[in-house]
């Protein structure tokens, strides 16, 4: 049962789910470990996901209006420090340059761990006259924040992102791009990596560091836990005052800008390997499966084969992202491998199938096999794609459905916390001292307080006094 | 004349070439300077020409088997140092990083001003035997290096590029995706960027500080200096060497892999505009052009104006990259933002064509006006867009043959670097001590040895003694 090796190597995700994450990351040659403590290498099979996922989110990105820019890595210390709640938040876990070549550096220099701070000083001189706006710029880099706890995809030192900046007139408009931009998060999120998510807003004590307000997406882990999967802040006109960014209006009077910055990282890796994944490794939804379909030949040196796979291979590259396995691994192995890799569909192939006119297609999702007529393929291929798509989107959302659960009162939220793993609904009374204690008592943080209200009680489920907004709790990523 | 206003701020390209270049860059809004010295902001118009370059770029490469992926910005200064030709060529411009968050770090990382040492590291660990190889990866990134002179796009102190690194199992192999990624590169500038270059080997003073062979390729600027427009360099078994990347071969035998890498940068973006560029500002091949075809309406405020120039750009953006300047400035000052930009075509209507069922399209390159019915608009954008992107290699050809001089002697060469500029062919012994007397006495470097040789003549240029190489030799960026 060598065949099997590859596989019976994953710990189960029962048995313990962060060991089977790490070894799903490395069996299915996503990343790579690296001599820089808390960096990792991206690895072709792990990058493929990526640019897909760029490429998918940055057209979604342009059909708004969204305009691509690059601002410089560093950021000088007297830039960082000039929004008080801004370089709080972040002067402690960043990287400084002191040095450049031979010289010491008059002014010490971060790498950026995002660019609020970067495009203020640019809008600055950009923006002179309402003609100018909206500024609805983003760009696609790598930040950088000294995180001391790191796991691949999920927390690292280094990670890619995209980080959209945006400049308004008016405080509506600002609020409106705001919202619209977690629209198109949430929408990508459901629809591309059939990941469900909760749109809602982050209480005072967990929004970004100088926002006026953050927005967030949230999505449900197959263990429970939750992870926060895309923010978008309105900022008001607060950075546009420390940094002021002043425009002439039609007026002819001077205002402050309005601003809002919204991303995403490669923490959506994480998400994917995380919501669909299962014991035999990772499951990809087709829409972001660099390889969306493996055939695999059977006594591949038999005759004619390795011809009828190539022939199977270059009808269904029209449309499809689909190779070949064609090395002299045993078909068990290469099985086992494809399923490992996550490949949405895996197509076998032998003498006798060329002989009857057929092939086998293994789903990767529900591992069901169907017998097809070769004829037929390319289109049943076609609907199976679909099918799964949509079939681990309805999934995934099922799973949140059965871990999402209600608590009235303390004693209901501490036994689901401590009975289960799950999204917790819950009422609170809005203030900072009942969030410090549920995160205390049961390292319990607030996720959002979803669009969606319902009245699950008319009382903080913390401090019994009248409730203001029900707020989805969880453990979190 | 306000409406001619921006492009009478352009000095003349003959007054001062270093100062039309920087008011091109400046007023066709390419970048913007920052508060981080020698590091600027590259703004939509300019990100979206890199934008098309690598979209382009990156599918040729992905046809030759090249595979993306990303590694860490940061090289530990022990890692860095382990190759000695490297490091001495590249420690004295790197910036450090000292300090993680409020801590000090055990051991300094340098921001990667290249990423051979990072490749070296990883291909340790991912390469154990024949069947790992090749390994042809690459990825798109921003470096750094801490220039002491800079300007936008030809020398910044961050720029964007991409970098190949591949590992072989011989040195033929190792040789022949070298000369593979050049032609790459040659092809990709002369049929995409419009831009002819001469290919061939740098000399052992110029080549890569590591390699043992560097190819490049050189392009001629319009002012007849010189810009290296990509290298790809030939490490043999070097590196591997020195950081023990070792492989079972078929024979059961450990060996050193041999390895290469190629690199492409942002600095295209300065040839583009050196090589096509003209007194009205940018000049943009239709292939990278973000926008191929600005409609500008004329009398834009009569009714149906503006409702036949939506019509066209739906008609033409099947196919074009197209928009309509419905900005409320005057004809004029369009036309003139218009040629600034480097539009490949514009297209110009008002109520009298409308009423004649024509229009007029400018072509940038030659500003030839051309009258055509609005029933053949879109075969005749589609023509010239095809003209342009040929006759702009070919004029860019005949200007590089008029600036391609031959000098037999030191007299003709001195004479020729005195009273013209261009490329001059000249013989050359192979000694560093010719070409380092060539240097101090006329400030012009050897660009490189051609693959296509002559013989010129049968003594070297400088020292008189027999002649082994004939060399290109120039004033360069």
């Amino acid at each position: 049962m060598a065949d099997k090796k590859m596989v019976q190597e994953i710990t189960s995700m029962d048995v313990d789910f962060a060991q089977w994450y790490t070894d799903v990351v490395i069996k299915a040659e996503l990343i790579d470990y690296t001599s820089v403590k808390g960096c990792m290498v991206i690895k072709p099979a792990g990058y493929a996901i990526w640019e897909l996922i760029q490429k998918q989110l940055d057209a979604r990105f342009k059909e708004t209006g969204v305009e691509n820019v690059y601002l410089p890595m560093f950021i000088p210390e007297s830039l960082l420090e000039k929004e008080k709640d801004h370089v709080e938040g972040f002067a402690p876990e960043v990287a400084w340059v002191t040095h450049g070549g031979l010289q010491p550096l008059q002014e010490r220099l971060c790498v950026r761990p995002t660019s609020e701070t970067l495009f203020c000083d640019f809008y600055k001189n950009d923006i002179h006259s309402y003609r100018d706006l909206p500024r609805v710029y983003n760009q696609w880099c790598s930040v950088v924040r000294w995180e001391k706890e790191t796991r691949p995809f999920l927390r690292s030192r280094e990670f890619l992102w995209q980080e959209g900046h945006t400049a308004h007139a008016t405080a509506e408009e600002a609020e409106a791009r705001t919202i619209q931009m977690l629209n198109v998060y949430a929408d990508f999120c459901e629809q591309v990596l059939a990941i469900p998510v909760v749109k809602g807003q982050k209480t005072d004590k967990e929004k970004f560091a100088g926002a006026v307000a953050t927005y967030t997406i949230e999505a449900l882990m197959h263990d429970g836990k939750a992870l926060q999967s895309g923010t978008s802040h309105n900022f008001g006109n607060g950075f546009a005052k420390a940094f002021d960014i002043q425009f002439a209006d039609k007026d002819n009077t001077l205002k402050h800008v309005y601003q809002t910055s919204w991303g995403m990282t490669t923490r959506l890796i994480g998400a994917i390997i995380m919501v669909h994944g299962d014991n035999e490794g990772l499951v990809l939804p087709p829409r972001v499966a660099p390889t969306q379909v493996c055939i695999v030949p059977v006594m591949q040196k038999k005759e004619g084969v390795l011809d009828k796979a190539y022939e199977l291979r270059d009808l269904l590259k029209k449309n499809f992202r689909v190779k070949v396995d064609d090395s002299d691994k045993t078909p068990g192995y290469k099985f086992a491998e494809a399923e490992m890799r996550g490949y949405p569909l895996r197509v076998e192939i032998g003498p006798k199938d060329i002989e009857a006119g057929k092939c086998v297609i293994c789903r990767r999702d529900t591992r069901e096999k169907i017998e097809v007529s070769l004829d037929a393929l390319e289109a049943k291929v076609s609907e199976l794609l679909t099918t799964i798509q949509k079939e681990m989107l309805e999934r995934a959302r099922a799973h949140r459905e059965e871990h999402t659960y209600t608590a009235k009162n303390m004693d209901e939220f501490v036994q689901l916390f401590t009975e289960k793993s799950g999204f917790v609904k819950a009422m609170w009374c809005g203030e900072r001292e009942c969030e410090d204690k549920i995160k205390e008592t049961l390292s319990v943080t607030s996720r959002c307080m979803p669009f969606e209200q319902e009245e699950i009680a008319q009382t903080c489920v913390c401090c019994g006094k009248p409730a203001k907004k029900m707020v989805y709790w969880g453990r979190a990523y």
